[in-house]
């Protein structure tokens, strides 16, 4: 381990559920043999941050807790069975700190289903702090010519609507909607569509959105839900032979197009659910859904190997993604404005202040 | 057209919705060019007939209207452009009586879900004739050691469960949950699960059901849903680690078990429905279909291809469908059973009498 | 059928296998039950043509025979069973101008596959015509804002190479190399990929050929095979971890690079063969096919949905096919050069003239 | 770590190149923090424990080196990090003792393929000694109603086969010609490929192997390729439409069928070579790969989810191996067998002696 790093840190602590959050020194710790100490440079702010803060999630947290799973740094020590990271490498702290790597999901690649996962600023200390600890087969390789403020948000929010589009078997020259287009998710799935040579319908409201989905995420049509006199037949007319689209990316944080997505797809096209709506249902009448042999799923965060094609179309210059930095001592300011719905694109706290 | 092909034939014949249907000659048809002219000799009897007469489904029947669409017979007249079908073969009837073939489904061998179909028995003259048409294209090519009072029920049900075992994605070794496993379609996908290598849990109610499934249809287990304090834990139980079958297939004709089946499945599994209890909903938990990345999809009937696989496996002797004959002229004493819930296996009509 | 169909035509017919072609009168066929007749504009001239002259492949052709298979024009008539192809409608007559529609090849949407298939300008009558035959189910839908002489030598080179990189398996973010990039097929499949957001090394020779790759057609690096002194070493460099591309698409006309291609490709990647080297054998070492676990496949024409789909991405405007067009009549200097080997690009014949 | 595992224990130790192999005594290891130690009780011998012994591979072996690669014992130890492993577990020592989990192809699922594997008897010592040590997150797990001496040789050459024939997307009820059918890994194939719902052709020569193929492997059909005139023809007749097998395991030491292959598959078929024939050749025409659209393709041996099915297969009752059980102390004289080809069937030795 080298000399350079230090006994004490800051982090941002929740002692107990429901905050608030305490800015405060706490020891750095040691990686095992299997880990990595990672000096976290930046760390973007999710909403799942405040539901674990909050604690309204059915799953309890660690307690005292360090939130955070978006963080990027440089590797500073590592355990003695890790190989190919080096120190000095920068690397990413995803919400999926860990995993077994050996039980049936591990095996076949889909360690986001693992039955023992570590969760980054759940169940194990996450990234607002900065010296974060993570299991070196689970951090994300971060090239180093891509900007560690830039690439945070990317590394939870980018992997996940990526493996959403993967998941809808949309292939190129299809088309995909993107239910919540405007937002922070819906705005990376189009450019990640786009750079998958799929086409998009985005669907959302207010003009201000139309413009940015159209002119500058690449979107091929908008379709205005809060104008539209009937969504189903508008979102089938943007589509070439008015099948409607092959896929539908659900971002959306209310319940309601999670059920009117079955109507509009295109006979045997999917539907891909992401967004988790507090208490929502998925529901389709059996009858059309059979007869049309639609497919409705789920798709939760991406595997290792998502992680690592995510970033490569970031590294590319194909994904551009919003951010604003603040200090990490001001991250109680940041879920003030989460609760009351004032934050548009995403923050990244930078935790040297 | 051979000489032997009488003008006049008997028929069952819907003259008006609500029926009842008569018995009566009509006159035989000449085939078009790309159609054949099959001399019906057996026909089985599906709840879709029933509902062709009653005509409670959303979409119009033709009328005068000839119902059945499991018919299994001989070719005796084709059209000029009809290469592949020989006077003489053994040919089925089925739902799908043609399709375009040009449209974007039928060019991808999703013919089922072409916008222009013709149904037998439904939007053209079906099977409970002497004598009936169909495009040379679309018939069921019956290899002449078939028996064709035996293979006319599988013309449907047992393509359609067999299309359902297709589309769940469950691969040889893998756990296949049936739902409604002791019924007509559920006796079949036991059948047809087996010869594919699929291992199987019958879920019904009864004794009865229990012995035949485990004892004479190869089911490795049997949950009694009807007896079982908790369905969701025993069908996982059922699995060798617990975590639930790869996938499950829903021919059930009530509401409850397509709700069930997404708590039960397995993470990454599939829920497939093929049943279409009236008016029924799929429905299931966002949250949990995220977290575990579940799919839920509709099957309906099978395409050419899926049709010669699921015959092939029928001529070689892994599948039974118990059946009884009765004569083409007592087909409204079947619907009356039908209707009154009478009805174990399938009825199958000869049409000599 | 119009009035305005004439009864003769002009057409280029070879008589006696070796040629000449004729350019002369011939009567205008009318089209049966199931086909359309098409008033070709402008047809296409392949390296397919001349075998076919030249009767040196095994099949042998029809005599007298119209060649041509990139015809591309007008519907003038169309049989009694063509609904969903109307009179005026812009239509493409392709290398496959009809298949059985019923085999176990066509039933699986595989029709290029179809042991009884008719072969435009071989087996049957081609475009070198200005009226011409094909099947209703496969003729090309050509958009009506497509010009017609620039979608001529889309109908065969584009398919071909969009459905040999579907084949390839490889995926959007990943890496093919196209040997003979240069080329007709080569410059077509750089465009493909590229719009199918898949990166791509070519493989060619000479400072031109490498400035047009990588300028103009999208391809991200250029290995000279010329000057390479190693090309294994420098395609796998031309890959960011260096383990070579994902997959290979073999459209060169010699037999090297097929061997060559076995040894850069990625573990589990796959080399495409299109091209076809008169007498040439793939051929690569068991020990390290097998530890490296590769594919090497062959990859015929498109299917009729593979045709829409390349159409598609031509109509979107992210193809260009340098073209030439001279007149119908002058098809044998077109030959004359194209035995010489002095044909760069496309020619293209006016029918008019 | 127990107190009952001794200091020293018996071992087939190469010192040299060449061999001979010596029977001695040795210390025993411990096991590293995520590794186990297993004490073997049974290990089968494989032909390419013999190529360890000689170095007739390109790849240099471990010096000195214990050899053997399909062990099956009792876990007696493990390191700090192993939580899915207990002692008293019953595990097998596989040929993939170790990989990194963390490179392109681990995190694919595709571990056999990484570039940094440790090899069981060849660059780490293996199952040749009575206590062998692995990475914990690669033993296989054995249940423990499986019997140590009878799964042995399954750890190897039937996760192989298993392999194979997942690679080659047959599907259940299609068929699949197995080359090479009456030895070792050939009536494994059968076996496997009959409990995956596949038909199967044997190939191979001599009445004893087709009695035994036919009548007690599963087997539908056997061409005997030592008497017949035509064996492409033969083995297309073999399939009810005389248009070949869907896929073809190639499992033969030779290298003729590896080049016949390509002849008879079905178009759109597969050839999967396994065997490793030393210096040969895969050769195809192109013409007809390409007009046929075959693949042709290298499986290696089984990932950690494929060794758990092939388990799951054995421990179900549906795969037998014949084995002989001989004393560890007597390797060398199976070695003597084996290079005179007189070992018909799988030694195993019993550590014990």
């Amino acid at each position: 381990m080298s000399s350079e790093i230090p006994k004490e840190q800051w982090a941002q602590v929740i002692e107990k559920t429901g905050g608030p959050v305490e800015y405060k020194k706490i020891p750095v710790q040691k990686p095992g043999p299997d880990e990595v100490l990672v000096n976290i440079k930046y760390s973007g702010v999710c909403h799942t941050d405040l539901h674990a803060l909050n604690g309204d999630w059915p799953l309890p947290t660690k307690l005292p807790l360090v939130g955070g799973h978006e963080g990027a740094g440089v590797v500073v020590a590592r355990g003695d069975l890790v190989q190919d990271v080096e120190i000095g490498d920068h690397a990413g702290v995803k919400w999926l700190n860990g995993s077994c790597l050996a039980c049936d999901f591990c095996m076949q690649a889909d360690e986001p289903l693992c039955p023992k996962p570590q969760l980054s600023g759940y169940t194990v200390d996450g990234s607002f702090q900065q010296y974060a600890i993570a299991k070196a087969a689970h951090v994300a390789r971060i090239p180093k010519d891509v900007p560690l403020d830039a690439i945070a948000p990317v590394l939870c929010a980018g992997i996940t609507v990526y493996k959403g589009l993967k998941e809808s078997g949309a292939k190129p020259g299809q088309t995909v909607a993107i239910v919540g287009a405007g937002g922070g998710l819906g705005s990376l799935a189009l450019q990640y569509a786009k750079a998958m040579g799929l086409r998009t319908i985005a669907i959302d409201t207010g003009d201000e959105k139309k413009k940015m989905c159209t002119e500058q995420l690449g979107a091929e049509s908008f379709v205005d839900f809060g104008k539209s006199s009937n969504v189903v037949k508008d979102v089938q007319a943007a589509t070439k032979d008015g099948l409607g689209p092959h896929a539908v990316l659900l971002v959306a944080v209310n319940e309601k197009p999670f059920q009117q997505a079955a109507e509009y797809v295109r006979p045997r096209g999917s539907v891909v659910c992401i967004g988790l709506p507090a208490g929502a249902y998925l529901k389709a009448p059996v009858f059309e859904s059979v007869i049309k042999m639609i497919t409705i799923k789920g798709s939760y965060v991406g595997n290792r190997k998502d992680t690592a094609e995510a970033l490569d179309f970031y590294q590319r210059g194909l994904i551009k993604a919003p951010f604003k930095v603040v200090g990490l001592s001001e991250l109680q300011s940041v879920y003030d404005k989460m609760i009351r719905g004032e934050i548009a694109g995403r923050y990244v706290l930078d935790t040297s202040r």
